[in-house]
């Protein structure tokens, strides 16, 4: 069934495969009045990009974003966005083996098995460059984020063994490694390690946090709709996501009452806040006003030049190794994934939080 | 706005408060021609019943469910099902300063930030009470399910600090023991560590385990209504759940390529079969026909007797101890809630499977 | 598939049948803060109430509603209200050759085709009773759309041959007459009529027309979540309901450009307003600030005592006649039902119209 | 908010403005392996095509379809399907005071309350040009349903005073005039009326009339996702109809019980059949097997080149003259607007009633 749109009134819907003629998305649902330009959305694209360190696969892909519809005179004017992004590296080739075997870790499978058949070219609707339309939709979202004083930071937690040190985090840094780790000594780490995987044929997962500064209270919606629910939703719909955490996450389960509540304080500012936030920004479903924490686990690159068992579609079982270079780690690039999807997660719920109380409904109609 | 329903085509939307005069759900699109009794639904509303051990909350309450519609001559008739628990323990009594107070780790002051004002009697919509519903509507699912050929066990896997061993595995020990664990020796401990818990006025998280077996490959929609992301919206939906994972989860951080996949091999029936399970089931969002694996991180109890710092709703900053037992620890009573969402993501997501493929519908319209 | 809910912000699920135990509503993200009683409700639920004429059936229901969720102290909460009408006439009888035949204009052959059974007590969920949760949940949109100053008036326009006139218009006198006409002369020659179809055991048809006034400018969504598409929705899934007219309706297609065109003016206050109102309040699919003027067309009972050609489940071919005393007409009981779903549909356009703008969306996030 | 997407499982997102890069729309739930090229879709655009005949646009546009995903090896992969026509006549020129001023019978002034602006070049996202997208999609959901053995068939019913004749119904005759009615003599007459309208600056409304043969019984979902509610949503939705009609429509208000109910029958196949079919194929919102039949009203063109009263975004009474030619009559180029949302609304219901019932669940799934 239709399972390419995501949103209740910030609705995206997205759309393309790995090597056909591009990938994009609809926008729908994008208040009116924004100003918006290719540049907003290139800047969170060229962040996914590959073959910008010796970690990411060297497919050479401008990903230049066109804005087709919905901005008129330079801002949006409430009708759908359409971006598109043309795929330049979609050369016929021999796809060999990977046209019929089922490999390791991979979804070749599961497509076959749903839908009798698949797109065997670079993996195709399964493929990470599906991911184009949710960061370009994603660059929409932090503005809108942005303007209402919200912010988002995801980075790199750790790769295999390697995390960062909280005594010198530095958001900063994250730019200046090709593994967006905020801690230069953990990047340099992390690097090693990567070294060691790609001479082992071998590769890494690792761990990507986000956190959202700026959130009012009152966000999210019980019981089904609530703020973290639909975070945990937006983070694991990710490809080669296995886990996700809000605020101590999995901590919590050793954890006891007396150590794990947050006492309630008040704020020089006449606010409510928390003396801790073990809870991650979020109770009940509902934003708290504190900071909104999460985590990502994401697991090691499949496509490894390894010799592997497998099958083929006729059930022979063979011993692939899947040529061509690919990402040893995908955490670093799938940073602004994350970030994006929070976004996201977080302006649907924005929105549709504005027609909680009577009295806020009758104020902006004017009674 | 409206949070309360979950589903595309087994729909369900559940009501009701902690102190209010019931609860309920409302299951529509449930499929015509399924035997179905109020037995049925009983026997999981018997499961996270409270007042069953030391360790849950000692309030009366029967739970008893009756069918108000869709059900004829003992039949589901394909129009909504209509389930209400009447509550009994709703006494008028006096709720002091929770009525005024926010306590640490409850909803008690998102909900005042969100909707004004909150219906404070024993948490109101926010009560682990509201479970009733959802547990109703996972009992009809499950019945689907085990139709199909699905079945569904979840158990507690670790209380605090004690967790069960696998070489002592046994499903059939969890209704034997007060904490759910399929392991006599650790569910000892646990309580033990319950009982100095309780001593000292605390509560304990834990993580609650779900294996699905049984499924069928292709189950699951790219890209945001993968099965893995609708499941840890599922279980995040829950109170009290701050971790998600499938598989082994956050432990492929850690992993590599070479150990995290799994090889695919021919069963000896002819269907694929893979050598291990690190993917717990599901790759790309689709099922793959081996079992299922879910965990879900519980923090422990938000109320505690033990004296705690919080504030008030004028914004004064005072100590509270909660009155009244409480659960120790929600772990144990949790798990049936576990399985109903985990029976309800499943099912729906089988059921808008049904138009995956041309050719299937086609045969379904006898053309 | 789940079809009973409707709506996206304020969203209804309905439930129950004619011979269950009773019918009613949950109504999912009303509003927190609006004062609410049972009376609320039951005022408009007597509108639809039968026995009040010789025009009803005399079944005896008392359709008293009681409020299950959803409201403490006197005012919504933002959290679920479950209404419920226990049904009282559902004595055990002979259902006869109801149980086994098809009557001609009514649904037991296409819920026979569709779910493989039925529930053939006095209809099921295809009865009129159905529409009890409709207009409970319409009782409760009405009370806010007020509170915003918007009103709507429902009233019969024909029965059979006869139609009111514009120049006898008088809304008071709906009241006055078992026919919910607004003009006397009109209903006193639609009794007769009724008087003589009831004589040769037949039933009429009808016009109901609904008039909305106080609307903003600016409602409804293209492109197809126009003000106009919705309501077409709403007032086509009314059983009975043929037709769906808006404006000029069916009219249109026999006037010219320079006819049916509305000039802009400029009205005193400052407004926009338009010299006619051909357009029925909407253009483009939103509301332009001019009365939302909207018809349907209701078929005649079905249930008619005269002896009627059909079949029954073995295919064969019988004759039949309908024992009891059904409504003569369906019109006068449908005003409040077709009052009560436009009520709905416009009240959900105003909610999710609030985050049209970014910097409405600023100013109600305070930046 | 978002309201550009249709449908359930079938959905369907459209974007795009008259003078903008382009328009198109993203399919998503399509069946995999249905065979699809651009040819398929190309034939249904070239039905909507402007430049025809003189009674529509002259603008010039070759609406040449692409698909950029979703198609491999000439199949659909089950993934979105993205479909893009770009606009070539979107030459800068100078927009006077449609720019500024408020056309009688168009949105602009609807636009510029709802979103606080507009794109006003050709009427932005509100031109006739926005159903490009539907009908794309429409070509595809139509393929599926021949598939399944369902065929539409769509003509002008009437257009102002003409109405055809049904002794001389002749549907091949549709594509022999410039009118698309199934009746030579008729379309001569309306021919005749349209040049007259023209010779006056004036322009005319009409009548579109579906005919949906093939149908399986048991297709809709009460209480409302009744097929005759969604079939009408679909239609209004349509910019310029006004009115909808199922089976008798309108005329039911006059009919009787004895002439309005049909009277079932068998069938020699030992299908049930109906004797008459005046409820145009639905009974309780659920088809009946029968023909679906459905009118939409549609209203005069409204830019006419008389001179009209009107005011400006300042609110000053102006007087214009609509510059520039413009179809004088929507009817014939609707038709296949009209069939399309059908035939989406049609094939969604038909697949979300592959769950409708449990034993069709258990055989389909092998159990």
């Amino acid at each position: 069934m239709a399972g390419s749109t995501f949103g209740t009134i910030f609705k995206i819907t997205t759309w393309g495969e790995s090597h056909g003629k591009g990938l994009g998305v609809v926008i729908d649902g994008c208040p009116a009045g924004l100003a918006l330009s290719e540049d907003d959305i290139q800047l969170f694209l060229n962040r996914r990009k590959p073959g910008q360190s010796k970690y990411t696969t060297p497919r050479q892909e401008t990903d230049m974003v066109e804005i087709l519809s919905g901005v008129f005179e330079g801002k949006t004017t409430g009708t759908p966005l359409s971006l598109v992004v043309k795929n330049k590296d979609q050369r016929s080739r021999d796809y060999g083996e990977i046209a019929t075997c089922y490999r390791p870790g991979h979804a070749d499978y599961t497509f076959d098995a749903k839908y009798g058949f698949r797109d065997y070219r670079g993996g195709g609707r399964s493929s990470g460059r599906e991911t184009i339309g949710r960061v370009a939709a994603g660059a929409v979202a932090v503005k809108i984020l942005n303007r209402l004083g919200i912010r988002l930071a995801a980075y790199t937690k750790s790769i295999g063994p390697v995390s960062i040190d909280s005594s010198r985090f530095d958001l900063e840094e994250c730019s200046q490694n090709s593994v967006n780790m905020p801690d230069a000594v953990a990047a340099k780490k992390a690097q090693a390690y990567l070294d060691a995987c790609m001479a082992e044929h071998n590769s890494s997962g690792g761990i990507v946090e986000c956190i959202v500064t700026g959130m009012p209270a009152g966000i999210g919606d019980p019981v089904f709709e609530k703020l973290d629910a639909n975070l945990a939703k937006a983070i694991l719909s990710i490809g080669a996501v296995k886990g996700f955490e809000i605020g101590d996450g999995f901590a919590v389960a050793e954890a006891t009452g007396k150590t794990n509540n947050d006492s309630f304080r008040r704020h020089e500012n006449g606010k409510v806040k928390k003396s801790t936030n073990h809870a991650g920004g979020i109770l009940g479903g509902i934003s708290d006003g504190s900071d909104i924490i999460l985590r990502a686990a994401i697991k090691p690159t499949p496509s490894i030049a390894a010799p592997q068992q497998t099958i083929n579609q006729q059930g022979e079982e063979i011993e692939i190794s899947i040529k061509g270079r690919h990402d040893p780690v995908i955490v670093p690039r799938a940073v602004v994934v994350i970030e994006s999807m929070a976004a996201l997660t977080i302006l649907d719920a924005l929105l549709v939080n504005m027609s909680a109380k009577m009295d806020s409904i009758a104020k902006f109609y004017h009674v």
